[in-house]
């Protein structure tokens, strides 16, 4: 089978930054050896810059993003504990199914796909709920929901935030603004391959954990007596083999991140995405994501009328190498989702995107 | 910091092939496009042909190899549920806490650490069990346990073996011997790095599963949608984000075992673990296994009288770059642990090993 090699714009994963590649390719290293030991700690220091954290329980699971949002609920969330959620595209979706297999009575609070959570709304939907819980950037939508709004709100909640698509790629301060819980996935504007989902939890919450939570792989009290508590020196209680070679490759990737600066990133994605958001609409196409609240590292745009939308989709795969992706749910067919997101956030990534599907949209008028 | 370079022969990871090193680091796909789905299939097919079995129901699971067992729990056994466990060792052991976090009943027949599991004994310790559960390849204490005796002796029993040691190192015929569930792990006799679960389940055991399981990022119901269940044509279901460039390594570890062919890589992990378990008699040490039970693939020896294990391994570590394991548990100290498996199960590594440990052990002298 000959090698495939794409230009990654969907809702992730993207084209990973150089350095992250390379390091899957180095010699790998055992879980227990000293040499591993000192770049897994690294690379915790290094995902707590970019969560902008001091919580000393910050880590990768050994898993994708997803299993991050499970290790979330099932480490905090038992029977009948509130959990209020907020649910205005996929993900949030997925948060009540999640909580609800903890056992959890889920307020959900919907907005239309497309328009930000109303904060307010949220806030008011429960007065006592164990845990409130958002997605900060829905990759089903291309909104950003306003979090630390939330967070400011949440009185003796704990309070969860879904980072997939924000972390490293958008502002995002989890112990300025007071949030207790947030996982990400590296998939996205963290530039490396999925496999790991970066996590992080406060004090807060950690001394209000389920002690013996239903799931043991993502239990954080074992994990934590390999990882995240020990972090800089004490012994190691080997809990499961870690994915070595996807931590080395996020550590790469975390390290180029933070060479070039966690702010002059989130400006990067902020001006690619502003410039290719200007592009569509100079095209006469429409935006799907409210005005105010669009991601800059993951744009929605509405099929025009008449257009097929997985025949400009294939076009684009087969003749230019270049994958975008369909809309979620009902919007499958009538919305793209363009994701710019850490390496391939840059200006030629833009140009050539909009180059092509200006080539296909012209041809078929 | 510099790059290091070491022999992993410890319980695993091992040095992955070099196939499959060099496809961690292809240009990544992403997790629905066609070229990536095609290669998923054909991973799905080789892993059906490493566990010799014929389930539909066989994938990776996006995990490491404790997330199999995870899998193979929540999604077969409920709260009051019975469960037999045969426990001698430290997997035996991880299934038990497993196991009784579904709610499960858990019956626990141990047999020492280093002896093989008493067949008869597991097999009448209840007379209805739903399930009955046991280590292939304990890794351990490098014993290997006759699961094929248990499987036979089943009944109306589903039967779950932990293959993570076991596959594609010693013979193993999932659905010859009437195993209904199995899962293993990339970064043993697989020969790839750690990161995925392969994972396989029979009709028989799917027909009595758990419907909505505890778990959301394990649920094979919800999984079967993108792969598995649809292998060879129809829609696919977005579920999570699959690790495509961990799917793309196992992809070209497998194709490396089955292009060698599965019966000579098996022949071939024999060959080498008498070599050196022959060597390390030789040498004076005594193994730790029960004659007729040692895993060829991973052999454990008694720390001699007198020796310091954690210098030896440290010496091993730093002056000639070979890893070698500690033992497990009560055993951390006095035994040592060996691995020859997937890449490294050949001759060269036999005499590197025997010949670093003869140079430390007879400076001492």
């Amino acid at each position: 089978m000959s090698v495939v090699a794409r230009t990654l714009l969907g809702p992730g994963p993207t084209n990973p930054y150089p350095e992250a590649t390379a390091a899957l390719a180095q010699p790998l290293l055992g879980h227990l050896d000293p040499a591993f030991l000192t770049m897994l700690d690294e690379t915790c220091d290094r995902l707590r810059a970019v969560y902008r954290t001091d919580n000393s329980r910050t880590l990768p699971l050994s898993a994708t993003g997803s299993a991050g949002m499970e290790a979330a609920f099932v480490n905090t969330v038992g029977p009948g504990d509130v959990v209020v959620v907020g649910v205005n595209g996929l993900f949030g979706l997925r948060m009540c199914d999640v909580a609800s297999r903890c056992g959890a009575e889920v307020v959900r609070v919907d907005a239309s796909w497309g328009q930000p959570l109303d904060v307010e709304a949220v806030l008011t939907a429960h007065p006592s709920p164990k845990l409130i819980a958002a997605v900060h950037a829905e990759t089903s939508t291309g909104i950003r929901n306003d979090v630390a709004a939330i967070a400011a709100g949440k009185g003796d909640a704990l309070f969860l935030a879904d980072c997939v698509t924000s972390l490293a790629g958008i502002e995002l301060a989890v112990d300025e603004w007071g949030i207790d819980l947030a996982y990400s996935g590296t998939q996205k504007c963290i530039g490396v391959a999925p496999g790991l989902a970066p996590f992080t939890i406060s004090e807060r919450a950690w001394a209000r954990r389920i002690e013996r939570p239903q799931s043991w792989y993502l239990d954080l009290g074992m994990l934590g007596g390999y990882v995240g508590e020990t972090a800089g020196g004490g012994g190691r209680t080997y809990h499961h083999t870690a994915p070595t070679a996807m931590v080395a490759s996020l550590h790469a990737g975390l390290g180029r991140i933070l060479e070039e600066g966690l702010e002059a990133v989130i400006a990067r994605h902020a001006a690619v995405g502003k410039s290719l958001q200007d592009g569509l609409q100079s095209m006469g196409l429409e935006l799907f994501a409210a005005l105010g609240h669009r991601l800059p590292e993951l744009t929605t745009v509405r099929v025009p009328d008449g257009v097929d939308s997985v025949a400009v989709r294939a076009k684009l795969l087969h003749h230019y190498n270049i994958e975008i992706g369909a809309g979620a749910g009902e919007f499958a067919a009538t919305v793209w989702r363009i994701g710019l997101m850490g390496h391939n956030a840059r200006p030629d990534i833009v140009t050539v995107i909009l180059g092509a599907l200006g080539e296909i949209l012209d041809n078929r008028a």
